[in-house]
């Protein structure tokens, strides 16, 4: 099970990020996503992408992080810039069969979060997208699974050089 | 040399995803990022951030996309749901030693883009996200240099799984 917790989460600031950030959570195969912030919006374009889509994705908003953190009884994970190196830490991580937390924060993280996670996991020691970090280590953890993700679902998309093939179930 | 064409920039809505784009193209050892629509806030935050981090990566915007598309001379690959399998598009490209232009759209991408790229390439066919989409396919088309990639700079972070190790030329 891989859970995804997105902290400091202000909806109209960071509305399409965090959609973004869960949207890369179903895709790459995480279980589910947990928001800090009660945003119903999010919660509904989500639930819209699942039904037609397919899987089992769940979003839940109006979370209580810190008990959400103190409660997780598997490997708790901070993506940070400042982190250890994510192939060291995949390294270390690899053969573990426990649930996951991966905690991703909107701008400056509180300092609790650096000393709660197991490890504090750097995608690259640059500022980029917390977007981007979670596509690159849920491609790690699930070992590119995701590539050949299909589901029972009213949309399947066929890959195709030359244009768009949907398919419907 | 890899450059990044973003187009359907709209500088209010886009804003953010647009600079975390840019972001993850510098981050993921692309060269440089051409943004359709001209909007001098996202250049002046990446030039910032070049200045403290590093590197040479450039930024223009304003540009004529479709010009920059037919007078590309390597590789045009546009990123896409509905594209080929990334695994099965990296292996017929990785030995190409030519130019890339890498193209991500905003909302919708009008049918020329399809015709004129010579591989669509899907990273994943799920709706996600164009910032984890580059990411992920500047991770394989650099092979995984970005992660020990070091800048001569005024802000280098030194990996660490327990804070923050900030360093300075």
């Amino acid at each position: 099970m891989i859970t995804i917790l997105r902290i400091g989460h202000r909806p109209f600031r960071d509305k399409r990020i965090t959609t973004h950030c869960a949207l890369v959570a179903r895709a790459f195969l995480a279980d589910e996503i947990l928001i800090d912030t009660k945003d119903e919006k999010i919660e509904q374009n989500l639930e819209k992408i699942r039904q037609k889509f397919g899987g089992k994705f769940k979003i839940k908003t109006g979370i209580n992080w810190k008990k959400a953190i103190r409660e997780h009884k598997g490997i708790k994970i901070h993506l940070t810039m400042y982190g250890m190196k994510i192939d060291e830490a995949i390294e270390e991580i690899k053969d573990k069969k426990d649930d996951l937390l991966i905690i991703i924060g909107a701008e400056k993280v509180p300092p609790i979060v650096y000393e709660k996670a197991d490890y504090n996991i750097s995608v690259g020691n640059q500022p980029h997208s917390e977007v981007a970090a979670l596509a690159i280590i849920l491609d790690r953890i699930t070992k590119q699974k995701w590539i050949d993700k299909k589901y029972d679902a009213e949309i399947q998309i066929h890959p195709s050089n030359k244009g768009k093939i949907v398919g419907a179930r």
